[in-house]
């Protein structure tokens, strides 16, 4: 049993408090409003962000941080990933050496083009740093609909933790020692989502749209290579799927986003139409600088980057990446 | 411009053929039926195995080996996998050294355990062997809907020249130098169909299923490399590629058949139902006996045969993957 402080009380980070209260841990849920706390404590549910699911009475829901951080070795930060950053810079006064951060977030930094570790570590260089990633839809661990994870960090006693910490019967943790790997796979897929939509949204097939995908982890794959990683990660849980559940999901707003530009529609009404933040195309653009950066062929990423930013014709872009010249498989 | 018999007028067949005479080769489209290929002469289509696609003036249609193999030294075999031995033990006495014979069927030799080049070897040890695989589905690339596949042999001039036929603009062809994992991937993606077919009829989520392919892949690549393939190559399109396309369409026969068994029904009255034949339940089999023999772990492959031959609840095989050992992505 750890005392377990969740950061963040949208979909993923609520879900991920009652599977830790599930397996006997004690735990805190820290919301970024005072006000979505009290609405939860007042109805034992998270009505705006996991409806239909009962939290249980062992979680503390609180918007103090100094209670949030009181006996806590151990933090999920459970936030949007453009928010990583300044949420460390808050927790950081209330963070002790050796305290534990296991991020549950998607995404890079544009700015820097750093990993969001490396943003971690950049903020609280005297914690530890871990984190998990695949094929998980909140609302299915909420229900307690098997789902398997993966957990990484540079140490290995760090990453067996947290695999003690959130294993169960529902909720099977691999580890994987290829930080990298995992990180960047989580991140990038959203961009090969967005790319799948747009094949989907042209009216084109499985074939195509598998082929898509399946590429598009090909250049995950080059890229990650190319920074440290290992080829195989990608063909993991955080590689290939997420991928999968992403690209599959009626409720993936990335997979919308690519579907409404396959239709011809300019990228800002799309953002207009979806509603919300769509990661992939943020993550479309950093992509691209980590493709120039270490000098990696990305199609699929330079090609979604016309069609979002220089009004190219999605048809076009399609038959420009089957047009290129023969190659093969065997890259590495 | 080349001399080329697909022998077999099925759906992938008839559709390959239309490719090829598309590429500007000369095309003999053999029928293992005499009425099959006098329907197709006359209506200039494939009503039963591909209705809606005009089937080429330039292409030929018939039942006489003799003729189809008159002038050719390039032959697409797009039969069964059951019958792939036997087929080429008809063809035998019609072929010279040195032709070659391009193996698009998919599956294994269960009684030999052995691949299905390795039939064609057997039978016809004076002729080269090439295998083409990838997410394709018949009907899309007869409507001419971008497509990726790979093709492989032993010897590179072998794949080039597969690749170099059938290449175009909407079907983009890789080469791979790893026979043994193509052709392992395209067998045994049809037992994952099967086992993600039995999630989604358990009612279970994308959660699950994306475990089941992405955990199914892993103990695929685990095969391959005992066998001496490479496990990079069930990241590609023989592996991954065609295992998506298998699992998401709602036309896989092997989908289905695991959908049904899933909700309870037993294995006879399952094909009965999908009423043809479903190839991943003899693939499953195989790849059992294939396990053994090579004496590798496939939890997935295990479960599924006790699904499909010994009456074990569905519900229960998926919590016995879930409840195993703690463990790790990386194994290679």
């Amino acid at each position: 049993m750890k005392n377990i402080t969740v950061i963040g009380a949208g979909s993923w980070g609520t879900a991920l408090a009652c599977l830790l209260a599930q397996n006997n841990h004690e735990v805190t849920l820290w919301s970024y409003t005072e006000q979505l706390a009290t609405d939860i404590n007042k109805n034992k549910e998270n009505i705006v962000f996991l409806p239909n699911i009962k939290i249980p009475n062992s979680i503390t829901v609180t918007n103090d941080i100094s209670l949030a951080t009181t006996n806590k070795k151990i933090y999920i930060l459970a936030v949007p990933s453009i928010f990583v950053r300044e949420t460390m810079q808050t927790f950081k006064p209330f963070l002790k050496k050796d305290d534990l951060i296991i991020n549950v977030a998607k995404g890079l930094d544009e700015v820097k083009q750093i990993r969001l570790s490396e943003v971690i570590e950049e903020v609280v260089p005297e914690c530890k740093v871990a984190v998990l990633s695949g094929p998980s839809h909140a609302e299915e661990v909420a229900k307690k609909i098997p789902t398997t994870v993966v957990v990484s960090a540079k140490d290995e006693n760090v990453y067996k933790l947290a695999q003690d910490i959130f294993m169960n019967e529902y909720f099977r943790v691999y580890t994987n020692n290829d930080l990298i790997g995992i990180e960047l796979g989580g991140a990038l897929k959203n961009v090969i989502a967005l790319a799948s939509g747009v094949s989907d949204g042209l009216g084109f097939g499985d074939n195509t749209k598998s082929a898509i995908m399946t590429r598009g982890i090909a250049e995950i794959s080059r890229l990650g290579v190319a920074m440290g990683g290992n080829p195989m990660t990608f063909n993991g849980l955080a590689g290939v799927g997420d991928l999968i559940v992403t690209c599959t999901s009626m409720h993936s707003r990335n997979r919308r986003a690519g579907i409404l530009l396959g239709q011809g529609k300019q990228l800002e009404d799309v953002l207009k139409e979806v509603g919300m933040v769509v990661e992939g195309v943020n993550t479309a653009k950093s992509a691209l600088l980590f493709a120039l950066k270490y000098n990696v062929d990305m199609p699929i990423i330079q090609q979604i980057n016309k069609i979002l930013f220089e009004q190219k014709d999605p048809k076009e872009a399609v038959y420009d990446l089957m047009k290129r010249e023969k190659t093969t498989e065997n890259e590495f």
